[in-house]
């Protein structure tokens, strides 16, 4: 049987966030649900406020442009997901995630511009029930989101788990105990 | 055949809030959210930064004690539910929800305390998959279990229509179009 890695990760593009101190907010969600990279696009400063020492447990990359942010990330084969509502945008909470996935959070305010869009494969949006604004916080609306894909990739594996019982694969290892003693068993 | 009411509400208690520019946050997110009113317990002071205008379509209460709004909630038969990691809690995600509930976050960064958690009918809490930090930003923690509540309500509230398709039912006529249609064709 073939040895095949499936083992996803999350990343977080901002691009020219206006905020800077929503970097440290983000920084610490991200950390809370596993994020592998926080890839910063365009302007380079930012400061950790807000990020509770989580900073610590993360990776930060920097790339001048998003096209050389979005070779990057095709290079790992992970998708790049616009949060935006447009026309053709999927509800977030019905989990369309496929694999490494990362995520495009525009500017505060002003969403994500054409230029943001262009790099995006798909786009999720956030359901909302109220009458009010449409317009979440940027770090309230990528943890909602990051909340959903690790909801996703831990169904995913479940599954995973379940019909491949008897066979062979990789766990990222931060699963809960069960899969871990898997592991063990099939550690070579 | 008996007319009951079963449009439900969302709450959200703060209870001294320590960073009041958060309270306008949360104040963005509650308007994205549907959410009928936020119970400010203790401390009365705050600003509506970071709110971006959306109080406007809030209201806020303030009461001077926890056992207070425990009293105003318990007369509108609402729920209580803390938003905490403990034994017993039950993962947002999971939907929980029953009825009307109120939802009482902890002061940021050292959770609900006992005598908050007296007053709580039942917790949840939201699951993580990264290996860092437990804490969430306030507001980030209230955003996502919001957005379950909506979800959880959005849910019952299709069921609802599907079994009672040829009865009798109330809606929040915050729904999407065909309840609306529907409800003009029962109104006397």
């Amino acid at each position: 049987m073939e040895k095949k890695s499936e083992k996803y990760e999350c990343y977080v593009l901002v691009h020219n966030i206006a905020k800077r101190h929503n970097v440290g907010t983000l920084a610490r969600s991200a950390t809370a649900f596993g994020v592998a990279e926080i890839i910063l696009v365009g302007r380079r400063d930012f400061n950790a406020f807000g990020s509770h020492g989580s900073t610590s447990h993360l990776k930060f990359r920097h790339f001048h442009s998003l096209s050389l942010a979005r070779s990057f990330l095709k290079e790992k084969d992970c998708d790049i997901c616009g949060v935006e509502i447009t026309d053709n945008a999927m509800a977030v909470n019905e989990h369309p995630f496929r694999k490494s996935t990362a995520f495009l959070l525009g500017n505060e305010g002003t969403g994500l511009s054409a230029k943001e869009c262009e790099i995006c494969d798909f786009f999720v949006y956030i359901p909302q029930y109220g009458g009010g604004t449409a317009s979440l916080n940027v770090t309230v609306a990528a943890s909602i989101v990051l909340h959903h894909y690790g909801e996703s990739i831990a169904e995913e594996r479940k599954l995973r788990k379940e019909t491949n019982a008897n066979g062979f694969f990789n766990e990222s290892g931060k699963d809960e105990a069960p899969s871990n003693l898997l592991d063990g068993l099939f550690a070579s």
